[in-house]
């Protein structure tokens, strides 16, 4: 997951795609009722338009998904904003990954970085809350993690949806698009100059609060 | 999340407690059922015990700890056995966290490092499947990242809990204590010598599989 060898993205020997740079994503989605296959089903079908630019595979776990970073983040947020519209109490983990197409070892294609822009998430009308952790995994040294981290907090405040750091992670709270847009926005902005960069949000849609653990 | 100071294990000024160094994690159990609320406190109640040693504070996305490693693998693992044994589908987002106490910038005692031993969590009879990734987070370019994730990758072919690489994760599947003993033994191993690291695991268990997003 981590041997990463940093690229300078201006000497580009073409831009690699999304699929061969490993920008992708998983989703988990959970909906607490008896009927959650139904409305899992909908949302795929509902989303379905959204995932026509992406390469989708569905397991036992997770849904992963590999394109361009506003697609991937369009897509989960209009399947999040798709199972919860009925008033069912869900919950879905949403991870990016870029810059490590392989899988332990990270073989980046040479000499050849993306750099992409912030992704804009057409709102969904469903609110969420989410706990948000951003992880640049660059070895080299070279960049500034701490600048890139505290850029991706300052965004997060410009567009409301930053509520406070919590432990390990940071609480948002907004349109599912929002939250999406942030999280994935933290990442791509990260991502330019740190080849491998991972996040993580938890994002919970209904919740009768303090019963759920 | 991402500024720390190497310390030395050895050149100890008393070993700080979990608390004093980060340790511990995020649970959110969703069960996929009209009852999950019952489920979920029932799931509270049964585990209670082995929350006895840590800290546990539960907000509407989330269920956070901190203590002992082996307190905290047990008690998730003990949560999410409870929750599955009636057959609803269950599906569990982990988070571990050590060597960031604060929150964007890790403040850790200076000179005091904490080594941990592997936990080891009693069998649940609870079989899951699990997508699992492993952070180390250290900045200063003197660890070998890529020996400690084969390390705990060697760990889990042993205990037999390795199915494969998959995109962006490891999957495993087995009992629930023997994953979460997989994936807090690969974070405290990591641990060693890298001093803030961060593990995620999704878990599923009683999956109707392909419908699952």
């Amino acid at each position: 997951m981590h041997s990463v060898t940093q690229e300078t993205p201006q000497e580009t020997q073409g831009t690699p795609t999304p699929q061969e740079f490993g920008v992708g994503g998983r989703i988990t989605l959970a909906v607490m009722s008896d009927d959650y296959i139904d409305v899992i089903l909908t949302a795929l079908a509902e989303a379905a338009a959204d995932a026509a630019e992406l390469d989708v595979a569905t397991d036992d776990v997770s849904t992963w998904a590999t394109g361009d970073e506003t697609a991937l983040a369009t897509y989960f947020a209009r399947l999040i904003a798709a199972a919860s519209r009925g008033g069912r109490h869900v919950s879905a983990t949403v991870m990016f990954s870029r810059g490590c197409p392989g899988e332990v070892r990270c073989a980046l294609p040479t000499g050849r970085g993306l750099v992409s822009p912030l992704p804009v998430v057409p709102p969904t009308g469903v609110t969420a809350s989410a706990q948000w952790a951003l992880y640049p995994l660059d070895d080299s040294g070279t960049a500034d993690h701490m600048r890139d981290i505290h850029a991706a907090i300052e965004a997060a405040r410009e567009n409301g949806s930053f509520v406070r750091s919590d432990r390990y992670t940071t609480r948002l709270h907004g349109d599912v698009a929002t939250v999406l847009e942030t999280v994935a926005g933290g990442w791509v902005r990260v991502g330019r100059t740190v080849p491998h960069v991972t996040t993580h949000v938890t994002i919970s849609v209904n919740s009768p609060s303090e019963v759920t653990a």
